[in-house]
């Protein structure tokens, strides 16, 4: 094994979920992890902070790639055409889908997981928000927006991990679209 | 004082509320919340469990309103209308504006409650989605609904909460509304 091992990343990533699905989050430690991974423990915290970061370490990537595509969307796109933009933007940082639903599973198993994912998402809307007022819009447009793009994002999301689900994030993102549309009109 | 002083309750909220603003949250002790209010620690214990129940003892009620009149909302009323029926019984659920900003102004200050918060409205349009698709309203419309409804009335009460505010709750409510069919038109 390679010191620089490029993909000890991936490797404590898949490890983790698997521990965290076999035996339960709680009773999974940062030890195990790296054993399963083939790696020492320094290697993991060379990676992620602690055991909860393997969940949530692509949140901070998620916002900035979603609040710098809201920024750089065109001054001519409406408000929710530029949120949308972001959600595209949201799209591209996904893992495949059965990385994706390993994770939902362990997060909704567990309430503290739950909690973290909730601030998460309570942070990216209002970074959203706040980019559309740079924008130019007010309040409350700017909120209304970014909590109904999150609101497609997650209803998108929760579809696309569904066991039976069979189309593309962005086929369930324009369709959560057409719904809201539909619900609001 | 009356043993049962019918408004025990309000004065321990009270005084819970001027010495949350006055000193913080952490720094409060149940003791001198009651001492406070001229009231034993026993009967504060009556009324609340513990300190940050004082905060979001409302919760329930508001939680069991605006459910119930989702759940008997005239079936003629669209999906969305119902929902604002729900905002509507919810409105009433609130206490006056005073009590509401001071209530607001603690839990900005304090990650925790926040948080607390974070999930008692993600508890409430749970139950909103939950009651919509009773209603017969299938998935993902039944969870956008829901989700729809609790920004408008979240940002309708940071609006109504806010310092410079002199409008009335309801066209706050009436004016996120009008707003976000706007931004998704």
């Amino acid at each position: 094994m390679a010191r620089w091992d490029p993909d000890s990343r991936g490797r404590l990533r898949q490890a983790a979920f698997e521990l965290f699905a076999a035996r339960g989050y709680d009773d999974t430690t940062v030890e195990e992890v790296a054993k399963r991974a083939g790696l020492t423990e320094r290697t993991f915290f060379r990676h992620f902070s602690d055991k909860r970061e393997v969940l949530f370490a692509g949140s901070a990537q998620l916002q900035e790639a979603m609040v710098g595509a809201v920024a750089s969307a065109p001054a001519s796109l409406s408000p929710i055409d530029a949120a949308v933009a972001g959600i595209e933007a949201g799209a591209a940082q996904l893992p495949d889908v059965a990385t994706a639903r390993q994770r939902q599973a362990i997060i909704s198993a567990h309430p503290e997981l739950q909690e973290r994912e909730l601030i998460k998402f309570a942070s990216l809307s209002t970074a959203i928000a706040e980019t559309l007022r740079e924008r130019g819009l007010d309040e409350p447009a700017a909120s209304l927006t970014a909590e109904v793009a999150l609101a497609v994002f997650r209803t998108a999301f929760e579809r696309w991990v569904d066991e039976a689900n069979r189309r593309s994030f962005p086929e369930l993102v324009r369709d959560s679209l057409d719904q809201l549309k539909a619900v609001t009109a």
